[in-house]
């Protein structure tokens, strides 16, 4: 009778104490509030939303439901990267080590992949051997000595948001900014973090495509953020294009390894020491962002931040030569060029109908439970805005068959859109929020 | 998956298919569209609305997830008349052994009281012996005998509703106009029958309380009606004030009785008459209203319609003697009147109120699985506008104990507000609505 109150006071606009979220909450992790209550208490959040007070107990609630790493010991700071998710963002990949290296440990608890876009934890696995499922005993003891762990959420971290989490994926209640916020954070706080950085996509191949909603989010994390002592900053980066070239997931890991070496494309060069620099700051690692900068060209050029990677990967299981060898990662047993059939412009370069292609490809899921393939995808050479003659190379397909070669050609045929002139693309970085407000990101 | 899509496209304001509800539903039913899934519709669909189509696909398929009854072979019309639910409202007691009598068959499927409104077949459970749960055969040789069979829903009527019922009560999704109409249509075209009549309770006791809502039901309704060739007519009544003066099961059985003899309260007369002209005109048993109401005059007056009654208490295993001798029925163990505290005028009688003290008394349920106590309730003798002194009696409570006396007599001082004047009440029946559209009732 409880949670029927209580849904019928969300459902008409009405407000839930933290007390009675707390109740709701350890009813639903012990069961006596059944998953059909707590649906039609989702869908209600999704059109009446939560205030403020709503938010923070709903988070507060999640992470006390379950174990939170406590790091205090560590001599550094302790901070984490967040993205809501793109199309070839495999950021967190060159980021954690490189951050790790510069004097700020990173406890990164990671996802997987759903629908078009990618998940860091499927990303590392295509390393062979590579364990992403750590007891949190063994994080602390590889933060101590790597500075640096990349895991996966276990039944022990936030197991109301993991059970609420599941249950939102198969009942179309996972689009709601609160519910996103609160799901988060109830993770991320179980850090142990002295800080935090968002990494929140923008344009069609984002989550949130439109700049207000995202915005929202960041506002209403860094509030969070705040409530627990851990402070918060987001940068609004373009997803209205693939970030870097490679798409799937050993060839994303192969051009982290680049990136990890300073070769990275530009673009994810950028967004990887835009992040850092917050990061470095953050955690006390660097004065300033100038500084912050200096610090990562350094660890990136004297190749400490590719031995720290392949460092982390040894501790997991994984194989270290990989880094030096990438040809050690999965390879596809098919790859096809992909060529322009007209002279033009590139106008555009969709990363939903990029990362479906990768998913059909199998390097991807459309359910939790399919497996992926780490060696499929693409890599798009081509950038809106690039002139291209007919017959030259737009991208390159990686399949398994001749038929995902079909597949995956057509794919990127409609993906990558030539014309006669393109429109301009997002800025990269457009704005950087903290709990000050909201900038334009310098270019 | 294919449910997680539905709800996706509800939420977002899209339309599911008919044949995309005859497979949700058919999933629903057999188990493999689990009961979250439908609550997260159920939710969505109370935001977002159905359409024509869309609650049209949904009666029909509720309907044709089970039985229905096949009464083709009956020499008279069918008709039954449905209520929205109000506190007092006995008017099915009345009506249909009267309009039974009158020579239109009444196949009445009725409901349980919850919350602050009762429920008939409650009431009918006064009568000490009566069966409310009949097999479908055994309602059409009663129809067949007597023209008349007052019984429950049973698992073979609608069960796709029957259990959609259920989970929307738990979660608080009950309150949407189409489904509403829909659950409401699904089983009364069960009932096979050529014609349905509404009551529809608009002010501050009714399900919706406001006149726009009442009308957009009974227009649904209306509609829901013609696919199936079923004639659907409409009447808004008022339940700012309870009808008649009885709330409580066994007194209502007992006002019901006075009423079959011609001498109800006069409120309770009106509705009767005028639920009662449309369903013999409807049936093909008058050629107008004022035929109607002469052919009732008749059956009442001659005591023809309360020995309908009295055959068809004892063919559902009841005692036929509570019709000559309603002290035969449950009897409180304690009653006590409760007074006016002022001179003044009967500003307001909330019927919410009276129907929440009678739940308090032991009379309703607050939940499904509660037992109900059939001797229990109020007499309200006061109607909004009277002018009373102090100390004149306002009504009188029927309790189990001197508790029960002390609880209820001060909630009927809440729910009966003496004041210096009187807003005037709602007209006792103010619209009328037919396919035709919405005309004014005449006073």
């Amino acid at each position: 009778m409880l949670a029927r109150t209580l849904i019928e006071r969300k459902r008409d606009g009405g407000r839930i104490a933290p007390a009675e979220w707390r109740a709701l909450l350890a009813g639903y992790v012990d069961g006596t509030v059944p998953d059909y209550q707590m649906a039609a208490l989702a869908m209600a959040v999704f059109f009446a939303g939560l205030d403020r007070d709503e938010v923070r107990a709903l988070t507060a609630e999640m992470l006390a439901s379950g174990a939170a790493l406590d790091l205090r010991h560590l001599p550094v700071g302790r901070v984490d990267k967040h993205s809501t998710g793109g199309v070839g963002d495999k950021v967190s990949l060159v980021l954690a080590p490189l951050v790790a290296e510069c004097g700020v440990a990173v406890p990164m608890m990671s996802g997987r992949g759903l629908g078009h876009t990618g998940g860091t934890l499927d990303k590392l696995e295509a390393i062979p051997g590579f364990r992403t499922r750590l007891p949190l005993p063994d994080v602390v003891r590889q933060l101590e000595r790597l500075g640096c762990a990349l895991f996966g959420q276990t039944e022990a971290i936030a197991p109301a948001d993991r059970k609420l989490y599941a249950l939102r994926d198969a009942t179309a209640t996972v689009e709601s900014i609160p519910l996103i916020a609160a799901s988060i954070m109830s993770k991320k706080l179980a850090e142990g973090l002295t800080g935090l950085v968002l990494d929140i996509k923008r344009g069609s191949g984002g989550f949130l495509p439109e700049l207000d909603r995202g915005l929202e989010l960041a506002r209403i994390m860094i509030g969070l953020g705040a409530d627990h002592g851990c402070p918060v900053v987001a940068l609004l980066t373009a997803m209205d294009r693939p970030l870097g070239r490679a798409c799937g997931n050993a060839l994303e890991v192969e051009e982290a390894i680049m990136a990890l070496r300073g070769e990275g494309p530009a673009d994810l060069m950028r967004v990887t020491y835009a992040l850092g620099a917050e990061m470095l700051v953050l955690g006390g690692a660097a004065a300033d962002h100038d500084a912050a900068r200096r610090r990562m060209d350094v660890s990136l050029s004297g190749g400490r931040a590719a031995a720290r990677f392949q460092a982390i990967i040894e501790a997991q299981g994984g194989d270290p030569r990989v880094v030096d060898d990438p040809a050690r990662l999965p390879q596809a047993a098919a790859c096809e060029l992909v060529t322009a059939a007209r002279d033009g412009v590139v106008a555009q370069v969709e990363p939903r109908a990029i990362g479906r292609a990768v998913v059909a490809l199998g390097g991807g899921r459309a359910r939790m439970e399919d497996a992926v393939d780490p060696s499929v995808g693409v890599v798009v050479t081509a950038r809106p805005g690039d002139l291209v003659r007919r017959g030259e190379p737009l991208a390159t397909v990686f399949a398994r068959d001749a038929e995902g070669i079909r597949m995956g050609t057509e794919a990127l045929r409609q993906a990558i859109v030539l014309g006669d002139e393109a429109d301009p693309p997002l800025p990269l970085i457009s704005h950087r929020v903290t709990s000050a407000g909201v900038t334009r990101y310098p270019d």
